[in-house]
């Protein structure tokens, strides 16, 4: 019997993609970077099947890629070993299993799209805090194998603060069953914590169980135009101390970005009064201060009286507010015509981003002078999304060959600040043998040998996160 | 030459103690369960002489035990294999390392009281949230080894959620350097998970980059009388979704523990205007609502209309404030004039807390008729104190002599609810070989393997956590 006869006898025929036509979905990036090859797609529909599935892999030593929404910006995803591994796309396992409103959990299937939790905590009048670009097609079981982030980071926290339980299926099919709605719970190593983050190199996630909180009755954006960096910095501590910690984001945003917004954006009007170097995007949220709007305009009038403003607007309707976020998650898209863009997704203290963004800035001038810098994020939790533009005029394919020549030089000076070279995209196959730079050789040596615990026969999602050796 | 000298060379021979005398404070549990004996006490002053005595350790395999403030309630830090171990306590280390306002946090030595780090945070308008009854003693390289909970949690998360990095020698004296400050930095397994709530048998914890948070400026606290356990349940809902999540404790009191508190502890007259079943002691915290008491009258004025309240005390100043939560605190040693009591610190879901309590309290009386019900502690985190205090005028060995007939009736309900056995003390010596009768084979066979990854030769807090085999 063919392997691909025992995948058929568990999950069905249908379940079993082998069509060249079928599989592309599945086996290219959405932003085209990497494309795979498998010998197979599965559809599990539940937790058994795909414990079923994972044995005769591992029978059969066949390698796996666990595969969620396929939104990965590093590669996690995709299969890379010449056609020989097979995906599981649990993308057949979308159900809300339980809804505890007395707990304020909700219980999911991995494959659940992020923005269907989104909607069953709102029907119970919570939220769940995640709150990424790519929420109407990542599953959360992705976002918990990476640890995802997003703009609620600074008040909510990454996916790893709002998990609670996990159910896994380990590389030899057995299930661990830690599905569990406690908010306490001291009874040994915290298990769960290396799947989350572990970017299925040691398990797949099938299901978890996931925190919602009040939903905020009032929330209130402004549009800052600050002095500098540093001037953003201050304004983020001063926020958070006048409003009691209600600051749910804290976004940067340089000139530039709103110009290349406003440029490749259709209809997409200026929302800036006049040019300002660097503006900050700030929401505040709550259920206990009505007169958020009132709030905002006293810790704006503070900015002024301490000089770190210049200018702001506080827009009264929701459609204004919601334009203003729009043009925060534009920002990637818009950087797409202007040619060459080498993307950096770097975290370090927040008191070192002015240091940092200087020292990069004049590090990569010096490869490639007259570089658009495009510097942007989540300044709140010190994680920006660095990415220098090529220079007006250059050649696309002469930038991006300078790639790993200026990412070199940024992570440097990250780590330099002892900052992280992948806050929120994770490591993937992208990142994995910048890791040795970074880490010490006693961190990597544990990591080996937790992979060794869970898959001592390397067939889970091999050649991502462990630097080849 | 003796492993003594060997100490000694590393770090003075004042911070090797042998005299048995000298010893004694660091070999007695403070609630006198525990006496063990030891080769030796050593008090190491920087992360480097803890690297070198643990080298030492490593080469003559000699097991050590490490030490926080010695406030364990399950024999975590005390050593029992009968001479042979040392201890390595780290009071000596008890420097703040840095303070960090613009990114709020603080670095500390491991050995630092928790009182410390709370001063520290103060000193800079800011909070550090653990609040536990031995913040006077306790040490945070403890806490975090225990991912200690405490009154805050509700709001705030366990210590787990306050950490951002780790210093940590390993048990074969590496050092181990993952102090970063970073919110956000998916590089890999997230290794210092797994020494948090590790109870040091993976490693000594000498260092820390802690969470610091705005200070609340304002806090109000009231003591109510509710109709029963569910009333209580809900009225948790109701101020969370009223406050816009600014309760920041929610503590379930039962009329006998205020009887006892009043009987036990002098000068402390009841402050309840009548005697009801269940008190809740709930805590709203917040910098951004002025009129605390005004939306905590909010609160409980839909409260009475909902019918789940049957009276409350809203106290102006802040002594009446402080009077009511020492009553919450001085339940614990109320209970010590009136015999033997049997302590479980198990949490359930939010919503079966009313089931486990009549459940345990018909299991109990079954086995001790006429027992006492002390059932108190963090509702709000669906984790109870519950401890069943014997009956009046039985002799308190023989009621003490049920111990382990009562606790696994009672483990075995929480269990059955999809509870913890141990929701913030740890497992330590007491409970470790109740796991196998409550975690999954499979997630036994992964903690070993851990376990086995870092401390090979089982040197690092032998006989704890893991169960015996």
């Amino acid at each position: 019997m063919t392997i691909i006869k025992e995948f058929q006898d568990v999950v069905g025929e249908k379940a079993v993609l082998t069509d060249p036509a079928d599989m592309k979905g599945y086996l290219v990036e959405w932003r085209d970077k990497y494309e795979g090859t498998a010998l197979a797609i599965l559809l599990p529909q539940t937790t058994e099947e795909v414990a079923e599935i994972v044995k005769i892999c591992a029978k059969h030593k066949t390698p796996i890629v666990p595969q969620g929404g396929n939104t990965s910006l590093v590669g996690g995803g995709i299969p890379f070993d010449g056609g020989d591994e097979v995906i599981i796309s649990l993308k057949r396992m979308n159900k809300i299993r339980e809804v505890d409103v007395a707990g304020s959990t909700l219980t999911v299937d991995a494959g659940c799209i992020l923005a269907d939790l989104q909607k069953a905590a709102e029907d119970e009048d919570h939220m769940f805090p995640l709150r990424i670009g790519s929420e109407g097609t990542c599953q959360i079981g992705g976002n918990i194998s990476t640890n995802a982030g997003g703009v609620q980071v600074l008040h909510y926290g990454n996916t790893r603060d709002q998990i609670l339980g996990l159910e896994v299926v380990l590389p030899n099919g057995d299930i661990w069953n830690g599905l569990t709605s406690l908010r306490k719970d001291n009874t040994g190593y915290d298990l769960k914590q290396l799947f989350i983050g572990g970017e299925g190199t040691l398990g797949i996630v099938t299901g978890a169980v996931v925190k919602m909180y009040p939903r905020p009755k009032y929330q209130q954006i402004a549009m800052v135009a600050v002095t500098d960096v540093p001037a953003a910095i201050k304004l983020l501590g001063l926020a958070r101390g006048m409003s009691g910690d209600q600051v749910t984001a804290l976004e940067l945003i340089p000139r530039i970005a709103i110009d290349l917004v406003v440029k490749n954006v259709p209809d997409f009007p200026d929302p800036m009064p006049a040019r300002y170097g660097w503006q900050v995007l700030i929401e505040l949220s709550s259920s206990a201060t009505k007169d958020l709007k009132g709030l905002m305009e006293q810790i704006l009038e503070k900015g002024f009286e301490d000089g770190i403003i210049l200018d702001a607007i506080v827009p009264e309707s929701l459609t204004q507010q919601n334009k203003l976020w729009q043009l925060r998650e534009e920002i990637s898209a818009a950087q797409k015509p202007e040619g060459g863009s080498i993307k950096h997704d770097i975290s370090v203290p927040i008191a070192k981003i002015p240091e940092f963004i200087e020292k990069a800035d004049k590090a990569v001038a010096a490869i490639a002078p007259g570089f658009r810098p495009v510097t942007f994020g989540h300044l709140g939790d010190g994680n920006l999304h660095y990415n220098p533009l090529q220079p007006e005029g250059m050649d696309k394919d002469a930038y991006l060959g300078m790639w790993s020549e200026i990412s070199r030089a940024v992570h440097d000076i990250a780590n330099e600040l002892r900052g992280s070279i992948s806050a929120e995209h994770g490591i993937g196959r992208l990142k994995k043998n910048d890791l040795p730079l970074y880490k010490s050789a006693v961190e990597l040596d544990i990591m080996r040998k937790i992979k060794a615990v869970f898959d001592p026969d390397g067939i889970m999602n091999p050649g991502k996160v462990l630097p080849d050796q």
